[in-house]
């Protein structure tokens, strides 16, 4: 076994702090990884305070990994030392059921996906660990190529909150001619602002905080709607071909199903801690639809990557040492932080 | 102005009673309609009872509306005195926005369609009436060929249950291979089992009552869920393609989704009086997605009358004389009805 370190959460809710776990030793499939930068995802907060219930303590979050390759294993055809890897939310699957014969891991239908942490290896039923570490082994299939060409510590969360955005776009064949609209601009919500901006869309940001304007431009969104603002959300009535819905703080989604065009999608990202209340005439009266999309699968995952570095795509980020990473879920729950926390894992030296 | 004997509701929960009303003279572009037989849809009960709000009073419902043409106005071209004709829920529209143009008018953007009754005309402003009454005249444009090949009494129906499942399962190209989970057994419910058993598709009736598995296949359905019995909700978890919501009482909509396999699509036809909640994880996690349909266009009407005299596919109705109207109501809001009651105006003698 590979001793490792980490910080982790020894139990719900209570602060992360230094730690030490154990990485399998490198199989003959698998890729080991150093750790270099590792993003901060609104689940890792979600699921270190058990709020979605069956967290796995102690938990060792991260599911955003930017690191190098150090070992590979015998039959590792992919990788070789001194890769720039990546690893996102899932580190294995069934692999033989129909969605994971369609790359489409995330939907496994018979085990469900290996979560990166918080998750049971499949063989040993031991606890996964996440990237607030020094290093991660990985099957190869779960392994990213990571383009050297970009800012390794930028390209972290294009993991999670990138690949979460960039799929559903793709999914619905988002591009020129359609008119976008993003709900909540923070980690997923910047993202989706770059990403649909670069498939061509036209891209508003639709925001309870005027302040925001700027920042929005700045991203690449060529309209800001003020929700509150009664004048500027009746000029976005039935405006939209898809909405994306980032948020997930209790809202009015009446409100928002109402600015799609007839035929339109609101994709949801994001998980409210109440269900919203489903309004059917909001619907029905303009044949509109609701659909969820769940981060991506590995293969599309890698396209979402090889996109961004061709476009020169990545997450604004605030760097952070990890020991002040709960200082950095206190910010992140007042929505402070533009758009991203990354950790810079050179600063885990317990 | 042409006098017409009528059934109205004089005010909001009062019961229907005859009532005189004038029809306009027939234009250039307009049929006059004998009406012959008229269903009687949950949606009349609504508005009677102003349960949407907005209703206009003295009220005249009805528009599953089939009879015979009795006058063609100057420049009508494809009726002739004599036709057998129907009328379903709208009777105009703007016919210039995108909707319109498509061929889509129960969308129309800038108007709003002219319902057949609890509207206003174009012109006038005047309320319409609908089919509870001796006839109608209605432009061309709105007004729908009926074979003579079926029982028009059973094809009134089909202008409004008929229509309102047919769109649905045509847009979303419902047919062979698709397995499709019918909620709800009553006006709309019924027909979405003939018309998705026309079409190809494997049908599967869930309900809550066990009472009624063999008129589900008497209908057609292939398979029969009692959704109160856990192991057989369980049997078809992550099952359907797609699922025809009817329902318009309070319900759980998670447990309906979950049924839905990845990528599968509950389409909602009934609303709730109140809204229900929506589960992000339910949709999320499945790629599943929530979609409304409202009725249909006149296109697409003319399309699903002759799909249904080509497939001998008519509505199980119970014929009423228009003095049982409200009794009728009454039995219709306790579910006891198989399906449809449809009104004969040959009994409208007052």
């Amino acid at each position: 076994m590979l001793p490792t370190k980490a910080y982790a959460a020894p139990a719900a809710s209570v602060p992360l702090a230094p730690f030490s776990i154990e990485r399998r030793e490198v199989g003959a499939h698998d890729v080991r990884i150093d750790i270099q930068f590792c993003g901060v995802c609104h689940s890792d907060l979600h699921q270190v305070r058990d709020e979605w219930g069956g967290s796995i303590f102690p938990m060792v979050p991260g599911h955003e990994i930017v690191g190098r390759v150090t070992q590979v294993g015998d039959h590792v055809k992919n990788f070789k030392v001194g890769d720039l890897a990546g690893v996102g939310c899932m580190v294995d699957s069934c692999r033989t059921c129909p969605s994971c014969q369609d790359d489409l891991e995330q939907y496994c239908e018979t085990t469900g996906f290996v979560g990166t942490y918080n998750g049971r290896e499949k063989e040993t039923g031991a606890p996964t660990y996440g990237g607030y570490s020094s290093q991660i082994v990985v099957d190869e299939k779960f392994t990213l190529k990571v383009s050297d060409k970009l800012d390794p510590a930028r390209v972290a969360p294009l993991l999670c909150a990138g690949i979460t955005t960039y799929s559903p776009l793709k999914q619905w064949q988002v591009g020129a001619g359609h008119r976008v609209g993003v709900m909540g601009l923070g980690g997923l919500g910047h993202m989706a602002v770059k990403l649909a901006a670069a498939l061509g869309a036209e891209v508003t940001v639709l925001s309870t905080s005027p302040g925001k304007e700027a920042d929005a431009e700045a991203l690449g969104a060529h309209k800001f709607v003020v929700t509150k603002d009664a004048d500027q959300l009746k000029s976005v009535g039935n405006y939209f071909d898809f909405i994306l819905n980032t948020v997930s703080a209790p809202l009015d989604l009446g409100l928002y199903v109402n600015l799609l065009r007839r035929d339109g999608t609101m994709i949801l990202l994001g998980v409210p801690p109440e269900a919203p209340q489903l309004h059917a005439f909001a619907l029905i009266g303009g044949r509109r639809r609701i659909a969820g999309s769940l981060i991506g699968g590995i293969a599309e995952t890698q396209e979402m990557l090889d996109f961004c570095a061709e476009h020169n795509i990545m997450s604004d980020i605030e760097l952070i040492d990890i020991k002040d990473i709960n200082e950095a879920y206190e910010r992140m729950l007042k929505g402070d932080v533009k758009y991203r926390f990354v950790i810079d894992l050179a600063t885990l030296q317990n």
